[in-house]
Order: C-alpha cells, then sequence, then structure tokens
C-alpha cells in the first residue's frame, strides 16, 4: 500500500494527544527474559480460565441466540451491581447504574460529559495515566493537589483547587471535575482514610464540583481494614462512581459500571450510542453467570492470597537491597507499591540500563503532571512469582544503587 | 438516591447530541405482540449459536489464561483480515488492520481523528444514524450530497461536496471528510455501481480530502455480482475503510476493524487507549478460531438463503400491498429496503397509528439530516420468518394506505 505525504488535516484532539510511553514500555518489557514491575496485569496465573469456560459454555446453552445478538445493558448485571454497592454503603437503584466496556471507558464517558476544551480539572499530584490521557483528549487544565504517599490526596488541598480563584499566571474559577482514587492508589498503592473520603464527599457537596471516583481495587484487599467508598458518603449526589470487573475477573471480560444521577445515566447511553452502541451480551452475560454462582469471592480469596506474598516477597527483596537508602509504601491491596529513592537518582535515565539488565519498571515521573516525582518508580507485583520479583529487586538495586 | 438540580455544567457534546429517536423506537417496537420492521438486527434463528460455543471452549483450553488477560490486537485476527481484504481487491499489510469494537466504533475513531468542531463533512442524503451521530458528536458541519435510491449516492455531487466554493450563506472549502456505504446501503439498500466507486476513490484522490467507506454489509450478498470495494481503487491511500463482524458472525462479538494507512493506525491505536484500552481477547480469539474453522463461508451461506427469502417474501406483500400505490427498492443482499409513498403520506406521523395497529418501521426523515423523505420509511426484513413479514405488510397497509 502508498503511504504518500499525509496532507490531509487532523482534528486536534488527534495531534495533541500523547502516546503513553508507559504502554510502550510494558509490551517493550513484555518478553520472558525480562523480569518486569512495569504492567498492571493481574496475576496470570490466578485468572479463572476454568470457571469462566463454565460460564460462557452454561450461557450459551441457556440463552442461545439471545446471547450474542445486539441488546440493553443485562439486566441482571445491573441488578448484582446494585447489591454490591448497598452492600458497601452506597445507596443506589437500577437506574443509578451504567455498564461500561471497563473503566477506561467509564473515564472517558464522563470526561466526554463533563468537560471541554479549557475546562479546569483537579486530578491528584500522582494519578494513573489513563486519567491525564481521558482530560487531554478533552482539552482539560490540569489542576495537580498535593498527595502523601501513604494517606492519598491532601483533602484540603484537593478542595480548595476545586474552587481555586485566579492570581497572575494561574487560571481559576470553579473546576468542571475533580478525580480521585480511594482505594490501592495507581500509583502508589495508599488508600484514602475514612475522614479524607467523608470530607472529599462533603467538599463535593459544598462547591457543587463533580467528583469521579475511580474504584477498581477496591476488593484487591489482602490487609487492613475494608473502608466504605466517597460515593457511600455523597448525600448531595455530585460523585460519579467507577468500577471495573478487569482486576477482579478477567481484563478480557472488558466490563465495568458508573454509578451516576439516574438523568446522567440517560446522559450517558447517549454519548455512549454514538461511541460503541454497547457492551457484549455475551460477556455481560458470562460474568454475571461467574457472579450468580458466587464464584467471585473464592476467586478473590485465592487472588488476593497470592498478591499478598508476592507483596511481601517484595517488601523483603527491598528491606534487603535497599534498606536505609531508599523509602517505599507498604500497600494493604492492590497490585502496586511505590519507591522514592534519594533525590540526585534519576529513575527515567536509568531506565535504559535497567532494560539491559532484564528488569523493567514506570519511572515515576510518568505519573506526575508537572513532572515531577523524578526519583520514583512504580513497581507492580501481582504478576510474577515472590522468586522473579526477589531477583528482580537484585537487578534493580544493581541498575539504581550504582553509578 | 437524591436527585438534586444538577447544577454542574455539563460539555458541548452531552447537551447537543441527540439521542437517537430510532434507538428508542427499536426498543418499543421489541415486543412479542408487535411485528417490527423497525431494528437491524441479523437473524436471530441464524446466529451460529454452536459453532461460537464450540470455538470459546477451544480457544480456552487452548489459550487458558492468555484469552482472559489484557493483550496487544490479537495478530491472527489482523492477518486474516488482511487475506480478506485482499481477497477482495485491497492491496493491504498488517500494519494497515486496526481492531475496534464493532463499526460503531471504527467510526468513531476516525471522527475523532479527523473531525473538529465546525468541520465540513459530506454524508450521503440518506445515511445510517450512526454516522450522522459521530459527525455531531465531533460538532461538524453536514453536507449532504444527492442519492439515487437505487444507485447511491451520486459520485458528481458528492465530489462537487468535498470541495464547494463558499456563497452566500453556506460555508465552502474543502471539507475535512467524507463518508460512503457502498454496498446494501443503510437505509435504503442500494449498491453504488463499479464505475462510481471508482469515480469517487478518484475524488479522494484528487480533492485530498479523506473518505470512510462504511462496509458492514457486502458479505450479506444473495444475488448479483460481488463488487470491490472503493478501497480496492484507492491508489492515493485517502480512503479509511470501516467493516465489522457484527452482521456477518454475531453483534455480541463486538468486532469490527478499519483499514487505513499505517501511519494513522499508530494514531488510532493512541485515541482508542485513552477511550477504553482494547478489545477483548477472548472475543478476539474466538471470532479467530471460527473463521480458522472454515465457519464463515457456511454461515454465510445459510444465513444469506434465509435472507433472501425474507426479502422475496416482503417484495411479494409488498406488490399486493402497495403495487400501483408506493414503490420500493430491490436490494441483492443486507438487512434493509426503502418504500416511497406518495409525497402526501407522512409516515413520521403515522408512526403512532402503526403502533396502534402493532407493527413498527423507521420513518424515512430520520436518515436524512435536511428532513427530507417524509413520505419514506426503511423497512427491515432479516430479523421475521416470511410469515410475519406478510403480516406485518398487511398491517402496514391498513395503516399507511388509510386516510
Amino acid at each position: 500500500m502508498l503511504t504518500p505525504p499525509l496532507t490531509y488535516p487532523l482534528s486536534y484532539v488527534a495531534t495533541h494527544l500523547q502516546r503513553s510511553v508507559m504502554r510502550d514500555l510494558i509490551a517493550l518489557a513484555n518478553q520472558p527474559e525480562i523480569i518486569s514491575f512495569a504492567g498492571g496485569l493481574p496475576a496470570a496465573d490466578h485468572l479463572p480460565v476454568a470457571e469462566i469456560q463454565t460460564c460462557v459454555d452454561a450461557v450459551l446453552t441457556r440463552d442461545g441466540a439471545r446471547a450474542l445478538q445486539y441488546g440493553p445493558a443485562y439486566a441482571p448485571l445491573r441488578e448484582w451491581i446494585v447489591g454490591h454497592m448497598q452492600g458497601r454503603g452506597v445507596a443506589c437503584t437500577f437506574e443509578n447504574v451504567f455498564i461500561t466496556n471497563g473503566a477506561q471507558q467509564a473515564l472517558a464517558l464522563l470526561g466526554r460529559l463533563l468537560l471541554d476544551p479549557g475546562a479546569p480539572a483537579v486530578v491528584e499530584a500522582l494519578t494513573f495515566t489513563g486519567i491525564v490521557q481521558v482530560m487531554q483528549a478533552h482539552g482539560a487544565a490540569l489542576r495537580p493537589a498535593a498527595f502523601d504517599l501513604n494517606t492519598g490526596v491532601d483533602p484540603d488541598a484537593f478542595e480548595a483547587a476545586l474552587t481555586r480563584p485566579s492570581s497572575v499566571g494561574v487560571a481559576g474559577g470553579a473546576a468542571r471535575l475533580g478525580v480521585v482514587i480511594p482505594d490501592f492508589h495507581n500509583p502508589v498503592g495508599a488508600s484514602l482514610p475514612l475522614a479524607a473520603r467523608r470530607q472529599l464527599a462533603q467538599a463535593a457537596a459544598r462547591t457543587g464540583v463533580p467528583l469521579i471516583e475511580d474504584d477498581p481495587y477496591a476488593l484487591l484487599r489482602y490487609a487492613g481494614q475494608a473502608l466504605p467508598p466517597l460515593k457511600a458518603f455523597d448525600e448531595a449526589d455530585r460523585i460519579f462512581y467507577v468500577s471495573s470487573f478487569s482486576k477482579t475477573i478477567a481484563p478480557a471480560m472488558r466490563l465495568g459500571w458508573i454509578i451516576a444521577p439516574a438523568p446522567m445515566v440517560a446522559r450517558l447511553s447517549v454519548l455512549r450510542e454514538s461511541i460503541d452502541l454497547e457492551s457484549s451480551q455475551l460477556l455481560q452475560r458470562t460474568v454475571t453467570e461467574f457472579l450468580a454462582r458466587g464464584c467471585l469471592a473464592a476467586h478473590l480469596e485465592a487472588l488476593n492470597t497470592a498478591n499478598r506474598q508476592r507483596r511481601d516477597a517484595l517488601l523483603a527483596a527491598l528491606e534487603r537491597e535497599f534498606g536505609g537508602w531508599a523509602e517505599w509504601t507498604v500497600p494493604e491491596g492492590g497490585l502496586f507499591l511505590w519507591l522514592t529513592l534519594p533525590p540526585e537518582v534519576d529513575t527515567a535515565a536509568r531506565l535504559a540500563a535497567a532494560f539491559e539488565r532484564q528488569v523493567a519498571y514506570i519511572p515515576g515521573v510518568n505519573f506526575s503532571a508537572e513532572g515531577r516525582y523524578t526519583n520514583a518508580l512504580r513497581l507492580n507485583y501481582s504478576n510474577n512469582l515472590p522468586a522473579r520479583l526477589d531477583e528482580g529487586v537484585r537487578r534493580l538495586a544493581a541498575v539504581l544503587r550504582g553509578p
């Protein structure tokens, strides 16, 4: 095929949205000889293959063509989600549940619902790259709010950023949106304390600014006390709650959800229609069957046990190789922890050397809209066995502690 | 849950994108007592349930966790598409194939790639509502090009619209995009003649304006000669070819593709990442297994035979009830035909009466960006058995020929 110069104009978004270095990096690190701390994948050896195989077969036998046809969001799945959210302290009904293709589509749809070019949006000073990409795609002006590595975003700073007054060189006014990751924060692993959750929900009510609560990891807790989401304190109904089955069942189910006010669910369905019509009936029914058979609890127990063992192996190796020299977070669940090195170590600059030593990670700067955290890195521990994590940290130390 | 007044601002798109009346209508018509000509569903009694059940089981047994994990677009699926497109006369390679969640997501991604608010876009005077919604979502200024019910869009008119000069009250200049449905046009059923395909491809080369060729129905031919797509004549590489497995295998596979210049595939993958990351590994592998086992040819033969029988039943009933009074298209494939009544009959105004008589259709005006075709309607024949189509036309005649 010819590839002549592309003389036709591309959209503003197409020319401004940046390729995620992270995704390239993860692809590059996905070679068997490289020990990769880079990805965000659930444990491959714990994906529920046999259960899904049983469920998809049962669905096709029972539902036949209805499982392969177009159709509305699958009602029993929405009903399960209502029960699940109520169990987490969130008052909601069937009309508040919107099914998506994973949390990323939920974020994208909410960006499309709430943002216009130039709209101010408050994010955590360290945040998931997929959140930043959605903001960029809609031309939002990011306002990063101060973040504590152990307790998550500073609720006072976050609330102040929601309604920041204008000053010289700084756009002010009410933000159009704020985004918070409450549990097992990506990239840090922190969980927001109860008081901060309550305060942020109240901040949304006080300022009127809608918040997105991006919560894909809450069920991946293996230590400490489960906490209710911000949405449980959302008396003014200002919080759009987002979650996903990608990390709790399987990424290839491509299913997530939003809890939103019913009129907003109606608007989201209009936006969704023009984007990709709907989620797969087959995958919706398969996930519902998995949930209805009670497979989730047993699956999560095995998964979280494995994740805890892997975290512990990583912590032990970090203590041995980095003790007294670097600091790290100690998450109570999820897939990641955060390693902070002395200020002079530039983790992005060391990445090439890391690949040479056959180890990979994501430099901290990739999670900072301000280009900070240059001496930090994110480590995923869910998708490697303990011995490999141990050897990986040995390689990391050789790269990062070297000259 | 409280639903207080929603005081936060919504995006321009969210407040301007119109709910598809069509989708509401199709949902409303989806009651067993109503004979619905409204939908665009493939024949439910011909969805390949047993084959998909075998394929998904084989994939999970063979690939295990890889079928449930995150992953890049599945290479064997892209390779199958290359071979398929080459078989239709399109020169392309692996790097030209981009996998999507169905044709609607392909259209949405291309709108995001090519359109900005106010950008002129050329559409057929009658076109698929999903195309218009994408244009609306990106704020495009539509330029409808004259359409012939039997031979599709007028290529001269279409080319003129691509580079229309400005005049009083009419925005001119080069369009940013044109969109054509070549085979078994939705809503009309027309197929574009070979000369027009060649001319439109040359028009894209001459004007430099990229075209989208939306081609989900080509394999649904049950009569006449198969024609190559516009893309086969696209020597300047200006055409984005879009197709889907939704109508040829099953909608719930949620899989389609774009053939695009390799640099545009790279840009599409950046845009896609922020929207929903990727398509399901499980569904991609299941469809590939279906294709690799050679299930498609036998399936299409049975499906097209059924569609032809249904079209014939519909044509016979139309001749009996509407002969000499109305006119209709005679498609050689696809899911739809188009009925044109005397000018004074307002099909939108008769819709309520149609529902009372337990029959449903989509009024012609819904497919016209200019509010024309008020005396026409779209009839789907793929998802009802012949006897039901016959009774449906009897009811239609009672409603439409009445006072």
